[in-house]
């Protein structure tokens, strides 16, 4: 591992560079001289090895570690119920009132750095957080810091299949599995687990929510034992593991004629498989479920709902501790264009909201992020307020499906947070999306956030360098949605490529300014979808206009947009709180960015900017390419600033997202100039 | 094979049914008591053991064989050098003119039947012609039939690959490869030369002209005793085996650093290689390459032109008497829909036209139909009669790539009549293609025709039971071009489903309108290309509209079509000579059915019938779907009257079709009604 450690791509935001200023060294490193853990558990082993890897690395000076000498250690590590006794300056009120994964760091009288956590767990993550101010070179003299995650549950899904491949995957073939076995090479996995719980992560599913005939074996003791040895190396960071399981299992694998939820056999069967996993994994964390949706089986099959689907789980998964994580992403995918009276936005809030409440409480419905598939602007979901009784969890995707596949930057930091600060109004102002997930708003018992992954086996992980951001500032985000898009940024430029000033404010521009580039030269004002089919890169204006999809923009010679209005349209906007609803229901207050979303309109409606929706679509994609053309030479005053590995990989990926941003401009103008007959006002090319 | 061929799907038009008109029978079943050949050899045994099976499945009676008691035979078959000096009724002097493919049919005096040909490939021949004669129920009491193909080469080529695929197949798997090997099931393979053999074609070529990594061994001697197998097996039934080259092979398996068509080693190269290939196959027909096109490597990477290349593998052929068939499918595959400069229709033309008379005289130039790429309807190719001095070959597609992939019906034998009728004025008035490609309009040393096969393992052999059409029409009509689409539908239909009138009648209908009725609800007016990319099934207007394939509508709102003229346009239409070129260039003559090809018109542009283009768009496509419906209507009264496997077959099928014409309707219409703005005169439903 130390090898490979040193490449910085590979390290990504944990390179723990060498500290180059001498007289800090001088002034701080008695402050790292020794270590002792108090206590013993796999987790405090890795907090306690990442700890001394980062100070050795740093530092360049292994730090001596005692096994008992409190009282001569610089910095003292351990889970406050058996330490809290030794430190009169542990503020007990105050850490009793904290959650389990709650930490606090504190300089103590004679100078030595306590990290206290409710758990193994939280040490872990308060080595973390002291790394990271040791590598953003914070002042750490008078350290006095309580830190709690905000969400219960911080989660990735991965969407890996056996054979290797990632659905939506940018960055290589799987680190999981490999010719249809689990991996024997375990090592990758570690570091990942290092990096998510550098960050906070707390849960993961290993497996493709698309279970296919191989995947619907990991639940089998053909592949348990490997899956085990999975949960083990995650379990030492803290992370507990979800499997993604096909409904249809008692059929597939246990010989049953039926997966009816209401079947004693199948009611049977589940309860011994959960027996048996958890015989493996006693800390098993649960089903990721997509049942009745996108042609996987699900309770629809036996005229059941999807609280009987889930619910069944549940009660196989409760003895153990264990949750299902129920996704929402269901609707009809057999759709005619022809029938405009079926819109595919209502779906997911038409088929769960009239079951709030009807769910066992280990279940948690997990809704994507926006009513249709995760493209670069969406409405908020209105289920989000939606469900009072129901625990909930936010998805987001953090690879780049719809945003550039790794090739395009697209910083999805803001974006989340924008969704993370929307106020549903669900029970008056102020019921923002973050308050709902993270359980305050309704009191759930689970709640959280999870994201479809965007890494492989790329060296670099992401794919493309600055997309490693995206992850990074995923688990930032959700630890605490309050940060800032600008300080979680930064944070990870200087992690990623040092304190040069120069190099900070150049990338930091060139991540916050890129999902509205993207925006710019791709599907206009809210509208989606005009992109490729299947592989979903680059554009095809009328790609899904004729689909089963429910994904269309209805352009013609006078106008376009897709009326989700209450009396002329399909009503959806009607599923959102006031005053939400009437804002996006009527034209006058529609945002702008969402105006197609929400409202077909004439080419020569006036935007809130003045502008036309035609000039504005001209407008925008003449502006998307010259932005990508700024970001390629702003990255060029970068050569020889980094090395040269990461340097090459952000120009070459660059001058794709050029090519790709040309031709979307090119053939989105020239579709609506071919469609309305207006011209450009500024007279620029259209061909 | 007894077994097999008893199923009507498997024996297509050779099922020799039983003869039940028992006075017929009684009157001529003297006629073929007996059989004796005179000479041996595999082609004379094919013979005789197809007329054998005939006669005993026809007339429930084995036939005698005798060796060389020619007095008492009731049928003489034999090669004419061998036998004319037994029979002086033979014209002697006829005989002598005919080719080596010729036969005579001839009752004699003792009422015996002599069957002689020129060969014995032509003998071959003529007991097909015989018990075609028997199958339609032809008179057969005086014979006297002399008959030669018009076409030197009549040729088919498989897209087959060797992991079992096939390019642009929709009948199953390949016949000829199975798991990276050439097939150990040789039986189908010689059925398949029994059904080629039957309608007269002598060459085929048995690999994909995209020639792939493990299918440039094929001229390896890893794969040549296997290919050798297959040439045996065709030989027997007449037919020479052809390989597609990959010509690139010097590098990648022959070790040389270069592939270039001037260097000595790459030319000693291909004269040991076509040595080895010799040793192996002595009769074998030579190479079809498919050079500098859609990214396969050819001549033009050293600087060397598609002469060059063709007299490299020509020489090494020569002293064989090997042919090298170069495909003219040749353009820019990396056009930019952004720049109108360029003309795909145009690329065949400007690449050969200036290289005729440079290539050697065991050169066959192989050039497609029409300009682009087997399009519904295209115009002919301005290449015929461009060349002069370079032999020639045409293209025609059996497997239905655009035209409805053996889901829909569509019978293309009329499509092809009208190619061979078209006159292209090289030489004056009367210049036909099918004058050119027989060789006969400017004297070419080899010629002919050869066409894409549509057979794959399925058990009827062409996936769409009807499809089989299109394969018999074929050899049929280009053993003689002169045959009317007519006679030949009737043929096939009388062998494929006996003598019921009814039933030839509906079938007959059905057959002939089917290629009209797929080209009233797809593309319309000549425009082709709006078909979903890759796969080529299905509508999507703009699916090849902003590629790079050089395959656009340049619809606007205000109208559509490429405009190909002279003076305004692309200059295409001056590739052919007078007086074509001027009815293409004029809007005034241009035919209806080719108008968007070579003119972009306003919407409202008054066809030579009367209507206006958009009113011919909604016209056709509306009657298109309720053609369909009728063709269901019509087959559905066949049910009971033909075996329910066919009927099923063909029904299902209908049924796919009429979604598909539905689709096609749909699409087409709301586009161009969206683009447009032109309501339909009749108010029909338009989405």
């Amino acid at each position: 591992m130390e090898t490979i450690i040193n490449e910085k791509s590979y390290a990504c935001w944990l390179q723990y560079e060498r500290i180059e200023d001498r007289e800090w060294l001088e002034n701080n490193k008695s402050r790292f001289q020794s270590i002792v853990v108090i206590g013993n558990s796999p987790i405090l082993n890795s907090a306690l090895n990442e700890l001394n890897l980062g100070i050795r690395s740093m530092f360049d000076n292994e730090p001596t570690l005692y096994k008992k000498r409190v009282e001569e250690a610089s910095i003292i590590i351990g889970i406050y119920d058996e330490i809290h006794n030794q430190f009169k300056e542990l503020d007990t009120n105050r850490m009793e009132e904290l959650n389990e994964e709650s930490y606090i760091i504190k300089t103590i009288k004679n100078e030595s750095l306590l990290l206290v956590g409710k758990s193994d767990k939280a040490v872990l993550y308060a080595v973390h957080h002291l790394l990271r101010l040791l590598q953003l070179r914070e002042p750490i003299e008078h350290l006095d810091i309580v830190e709690s995650p905000k969400n219960q549950l911080r989660m990735l899904n991965q969407w890996d299949n056996m054979d290797g491949s990632i659905e939506r995957g940018y960055s290589g073939k799987s680190i999981f599995y490999e010719n249809n076995r689990i991996t024997k090479n375990l090592g990758r996995i570690k570091d990942y687990a290092r990096f998510l719980s550098s960050v906070g992560i707390n849960a993961i599913s290993i497996n493709n929510v698309n279970v296919w005939k191989l995947e619907t074996k990991l639940i089998t003791n053909e592949f348990l034992p490997d899956v085990a040895n999975i949960a083990d190396i995650f379990r030492s960071y803290g992370i507990k593991i979800f499997l993604s399981i096909n409904f249809a299992s008692p059929i597939e694998i246990g010989q049953l004629q039926t997966a009816d939820p209401l079947d004693p056999d199948v009611i049977k069967w589940w309860k011994n498989k959960a027996e048996e996993i958890y015989n493996f994994i006693p800390d098993f964390g649960g089903f990721v479920v997509k049942a009745d949706s996108e042609h996987r089986p699900g309770p629809f099959t036996y005229n059941r709902n999807h609280a009987d689907g889930a619910n069944l789980l549940a009660n196989a998964l409760k003895p153990y501790g264990g949750l299902v994580i129920w996704r929402c992403f269901v609707y009809n995918c057999l759709q005619d264009w022809r029938d405009r009276s079926t819109d595919r936005a209502k779906a997911a809030y038409d088929h769960f909201k009239p079951l709030d409440g009807e769910f066992l409480d280990n279940v948690i419905l997990q809704v994507k992020n926006g009513p249709m598939d995760f493209q670069v602007r969406e409405p908020v979901s209105p289920l989000f307020g939606a469900l009072e009784k129901t625990n909930q969890m936010l998805e987001f995707q953090i690879t780049q499906e719809y945003t550039g596949q790794q090739k395009d930057l697209c910083f999805l930091v803001p974006l989340w947070k924008e969704v993370l600060e929307y106020d549903t109004y669900a029970k008056g102002k102020g019921s923002k999306v973050k308050s709902i997930v993270d359980g305050s708003l309704f009191g759930f018992k689970y709640s959280g956030i999870c994201a479809v992954s965007n890494i492989g086996d790329d060296e670099n992980w992401t794919g493309h360098t600055l997309a490693q951001a995206n992850l990074y500032g995923y688990g930032r985000l959700i630890w605490n949605p309050d940060l800032s898009s600008e300080a979680i940024t930064e944070e990870w430029i200087r992690m990623t490529f040092g304190e040069d000033p120069f190099i900070i404010e150049q990338i930091k521009s060139m991540l916050l300014e890129s999902w509205s580039i993207y925006e710019n030269y791709t599907a206009p004002l809210g509208i989606g979808w005009m992109v490729n089919p299947g592989h979903h890169y680059g554009p095809n204006i009328d790609g899904y206009e004729y689909s089963v999809w429910g994904t269309y923009h209805f352009a013609d010679r006078d106008g376009i947009g897709v009326d989700r209005s209450i009396d002329t349209g399909t009503g959806y906007a009607n599923q959102y709180f006031s005053p939400n609803k009437e804002i996006y229901n009527s034209l006058d207050t529609c945002p702008d960015e969402l105006l197609l979303f929400f409202h077909h309109v004439p080419y020569g409606h006036k935007l809130k900017t003045g502008v036309t929706v035609i000039q504005h679509i001209y407008d925008t994609h003449f502006k998307g390419v010259e932005q990508v053309d700024k970001l390629i030479k702003k990255w060029s005053t970068l050569k020889g600033k980094i090395d040269e590995a990461r340097y090459s990989n952000v120009q070459e990926r660059l001058i794709l997202q050029l090519d790709n941003a040309k031709a979307w401009r090119d053939q989105i103008n020239t579709y609506f100039y071919r469609k309305s007959g207006i011209a450009d006002e500024k007279k620029r090319k259209i061909y």
